[in-house]
């Protein structure tokens, strides 16, 4: 309990294990300070509550500073700086807080941005489940970057920039002990690569979105609403990595709900949805994307699939929760 | 659980609950987009895991709000926008949650802050204590004003705003079901309107902190090392409401080390300290302030008290929690 106690034990925790792990600089306050040029900023904020705290590919730490710095990238912005709130279970072993902050340290180093300000609470056994992360972050959005999801118009293409479906598997085939021939690995990742890549032509881009908890399906049911268009995707176009299918299939779960980490869904304008994605396939993030449908002025707010049969269904947004605690 | 999942029950959360507390208006997105002109920005974050989550004169949400707005106005800076992340356990009421969100929504509007941004995430029962909340926010720190814990000097007086104690008093009495006389209350306030007002004359305040978490005497061991300076306080003059002595001499607290979420200390000028408590008094919320010691150029780093009795002892920070859960 004493590390959260704001006494020594906090400031020993501060600068033994989370200052060398953020390359934190100067004097450490209860709030940071730097400077802006005027313009636009963007700012978010995402509370991590996965268990396992590990899993292949990643862990809470790096998902928390990935996921904050992808919703900045999907409102086109820069991301600048980060917070980092920490609520430690009592008992939580020092050696694995120092893992997931030196994680942090290293997605944040990567993905260009800094970590300035945190705090950390800690919680009596039995109240917490090991750490739970806070993260939010601020990021500037350049001159001319016009994203938001009622940007959607009938005729533009749907681009994913590869594979649906692996964060959610890897999560929930480590938590049930499920046996696949491989082992599926978490795709999370920092997305701002793709998104400036795709901003070389920004008048061509209208929505983007990190479909996360609830996948795709709910990702693209709330930018149809938003803009007032119907959507149809092919579902022989959606790319699912074939571990990741024989573990949905097995689960019985539908891969267009299952939560990915480093993956963006792009509207675009249809003239521009070639280009756009072979520059998505020039970035070894966006090697398995594709174009997976396209918007209509049909069937205002609703998404529909055609199956690899010729049918056709209403992809919903679900209504709780499929899969718990993903994120 | 399926309020978290990002499906159509989160969806509701945000509509029916959040977006009326907090008047969000548009679109609500992944982040929040605003404009600001160029300089300097300050920026915190802090998680609440207060317990219980509604005390005499506050509750968590209240606490989340004044907290960060209070972190941000103690570096000089005027709060501008706020981001809140929910951490809710299984089961709990959405009537507690609607009313702690009512309690930041008039919070933010009291203390001219806007709530921008969100994210609420469920975990299972038993891995939580109904809520956490953690709160970031920005503020836009106006020209001329430098403080820091670094800038006092020896000479300088030591101000606070008012009496000690209050808030940590407040939930342990509560905690431990003591009965008092009367009831104590939590002193959770927004600082801005304070600051404001000794920031008419920037040039003479050195440091501001509000002790919160470790009470006063951790703020001010802070502030010594980070001056190099010494420090004397007179405990004559330490301002203790009469019921909140009464609370720690029975369960043998001391109120320099007890949790305010509504009090600031003010290292000033030592030509301008009249001036500003005067400043102090005028405000609701500084009725109370006093003078409470001076800093020295000898004993770097080591603040001392001279007892009621004549004597000298030294206030050491305390080395692990003496509330847990205080905040």
């Amino acid at each position: 309990m004493g590390h959260g106690g704001g006494g020594k034990l906090s400031e020993e925790l501060v600068e033994h294990l989370f200052r060398p792990a953020f390359d934190s600089q100067g004097e450490m306050c209860d709030a940071a300070v730097f400077d802006v040029n005027a313009g636009r900023l963007a700012y978010s904020t995402d509370s991590y509550v996965v268990h396992p705290l590990f899993f292949p590919g990643g862990d809470i730490g790096k998902l928390a500073v990935h996921g904050t710095v992808n919703d900045l990238a999907m409102m086109g912005a820069k991301p600048l700086v980060m917070s980092v709130g920490f609520i430690l279970e009592e008992g939580f072993e020092l050696e694995a807080l120092g893992r997931i902050a030196q994680s942090m340290g290293e997605a944040a180093r990567r993905s260009g941005v800094k970590i300035v300000t945190g705090d950390t609470k800690v919680v009596d056994r039995g109240h917490g489940h090991g750490v739970y992360i806070n993260t939010s972050g601020i990021g500037c959005l350049p001159q001319g970057r016009k994203l938001g999801p009622e940007r959607a118009r009938g005729g533009d293409a749907i681009l994913v920039s590869g594979p649906l479906g692996n964060h959610g598997m890897a999560i929930m085939s480590l938590r049930e002990g499920l046996e696949f021939e491989s082992t599926i690995e978490s795709d999370t990742a920092c997305l701002s690569p793709l998104v400036e890549l795709l901003m070389e032509d920004p008048e061509k881009v209208r929505v983007l979105r990190d479909p996360t908890r609830g996948g795709l399906a709910s990702s693209l049911n709330e930018i149809a609403k938003s803009s007032g268009v119907g959507m149809m995707l092919e579902e022989r176009h959606l790319p699912v990595d074939p571990d990741v299918k024989g573990a949905c299939e097995f689960l019985g779960l539908d891969p267009l709900y299952v939560a990915n980490e480093g993956k963006l869904v792009a509207i675009v304008a249809p003239e521009a949805a070639d280009g756009l994605l072979a520059k998505l396939h020039s970035h070894p993030l966006g090697r398995g994307a594709a174009r997976i449908g396209f918007c209509t002025e049909e069937r205002s707010g609703m998404v529909a699939l055609k199956t690899a049969f010729g049918g056709t269904r209403v992809v919903d947004t679900q209504v709780g929760e499929q899969l718990p605690r993903i994120c």
